[in-house]
């Protein structure tokens, strides 16, 4: 328990600051209507919510998301629960924190497929709206703007933590919580140097770490069209580089790594022994690891469904049909 | 108010009975996260709430819906607020009750794209699925089917009502809780014959109309590939007819009619008044019965998102790719 302590960090029950953002009541209700606006996007059909669906873990359980036009987009879609405690957003960290990874889906053409000035026109022409930014950015002249937006979203999405899992209940202490086999398999989880980049608050998270340290992944799981990191750095150290997924709530958020080729979570453990640790987990092994990584899964964010405004004759028309 | 008070009935504020469908909690809750299931679908991404968004008055807000493959579907989604006091279900009343109609989305192919078969696989992969239909069916030997889904999405829907609406406090004699226009608009709504078809509970919904009686609406309106009920009953007679809209929160529903071509509820009101009234209505009659429209809006329900079961190794994976 001790080296446990040392290495990971419980989630709080309380929601944690954010970064030039204050979480205030009034953000966070707003981020909670913008999470479930389908009129961010040009279809007026997705949502935050879409993707990552409060009910189903914080993503969509596809292998990668279905956006406008019934585009394929090109990764998985992260889990949004915890995503706070993350040190950069998207799968190559090139979104600094939420606010910046919230102006993303809404502009890709096969997420949202929207512009930050359509988004503002469709806010500031219904009343509520305008009346909910200016309460939650007060004393801002022009409060409905696409920055403030992030910052909302940002803020609500601080909210979804899920505490109290059993491991988190074992890291502060309880230590019957865990059955024998769950502690095997963390041991496991520690020694077989799992923990080297699955670590800290989210397991996972904090770091970029190259897909295949000893051994690459077959092209189905790392599909050599995608180098990760490379294409936000440029550089050649960066290559098939991604940051370790956060393995918070995992037995919740199938299928698996950035490319969602893997359904069973034992398979996944099984592809990381190989190509991370460079070595073949006996099933026995697998089997333990599973069985710990099951005791990942926190308390899931209750919310209620937001009401949204209605539409004004001021607000944009709805582009539904036309495709990318 | 008496003749108001004749011709129509408020919203109550219990959830009503259904036929051969007793509403129980386990069904109530149970169908509530079958509303939100996006596993219904070949594609694991629409929901029941997809197309009827309780956030929006209970419907999309498109002209027609976006289904799989980005299909657009033939007609407007008709709200399912209230649509437990309707006579019938779609807008050629084709489905005798909410159950019947549940089962419509989910089989077609610019919908949900499934099959019932598969979604009893689907739901019976799940062990908390299996236990919630056991409770909700209590004594069934195979409770997981899809008749019983049909019940249970049925029964959440009969706790999707809005009461307390204006016009409701009005009926119930609360004299002074609207002002003199909007009774002047409702006044105007009862006199010029809007009631004839439009009366009841739900202000429509409960018989079948021409769709022109006086004359026929331009073909962008009631586009001449829709003959409505002539579809579902093969009788002349039915030709371009349809259920009669219900009213209650239309100021929420744009855009309007089984078309979903008209998106101002003031040009609703005056394509109404030439086409089934035969009166081209004055700006001010316009205005008048418009603003007594607005009086229907209810107080919306409000339900916590449910937390879904985590899929199987034996669930189906999701045919998100596979068009129709």
């Amino acid at each position: 328990m001790e080296e446990a302590q040392g290495m990971f960090e419980p989630i709080p029950s309380v929601v944690p600051a954010v970064k030039d953002n204050a979480v205030t009541h009034e953000k966070v209700e707003l981020g909670k209507m913008l999470f479930f606006e389908p009129r961010l996007s040009s279809s007026h059909l997705i949502s935050c919510n879409t993707c990552h669906n409060l009910g189903m873990g914080g993503d969509d359980n596809l292998e990668t998301s279905i956006g406008h036009g019934w585009a394929k987009g090109p990764r998985n879609a992260p889990t949004v629960l915890n995503a706070v405690f993350n040190i950069a957003q998207f799968w190559d960290g090139r979104a600094e924190d939420l606010k910046a990874q919230a102006k993303g889906p809404i502009q890709a053409g096969v997420e949202m497929n929207n512009k930050p000035h359509a988004v503002e026109v469709t806010l500031n022409s219904m009343p509520e709206y305008r009346e909910r930014f200016a309460r939650a950015f007060p004393g801002e002249d022009k409060p409905v703007t696409f920055d403030n937006l992030a910052k909302a979203i940002e803020a609500f999405e601080a909210t979804l933590i899920t505490p109290a899992s059993r491991f988190d209940q074992y890291l502060e202490g309880n230590d019957p919580v865990l059955t024998a086999e769950e502690k095997e398999g963390l041991r496991l989880f520690m020694d077989k140097g799992c923990a080297g980049c699955h670590a800290g608050r989210n397991l996972g998270g904090e770091g970029y770490f190259p897909f295949g340290v000893m051994e690459k992944p077959g092209a189905d799981i790392l599909p050599p069209n995608d180098q990760g990191r490379f294409q936000v750095t440029q550089t050649a150290d960066d290559s098939y580089v991604f940051r370790a997924g956060p393995l918070r709530n995992i037995a919740l958020t199938a299928p698996y790594f950035h490319s969602g080729m893997v359904w069973e979570l034992r398979q996944a453990v099984a592809v990381m022994g190989e190509s991370q640790l460079g070595e073949k987990l006996s099933d026995k092994e697998i089997d333990l690891i599973t069985t710990f990584l099951h005791t990942l899964t926190g308390e899931q964010p209750r919310v209620e469904y937001p009401i949204l405004p209605v539409s004004t004759p001021e607000t944009p028309l709805p582009q539904e049909m036309v495709a990318q």
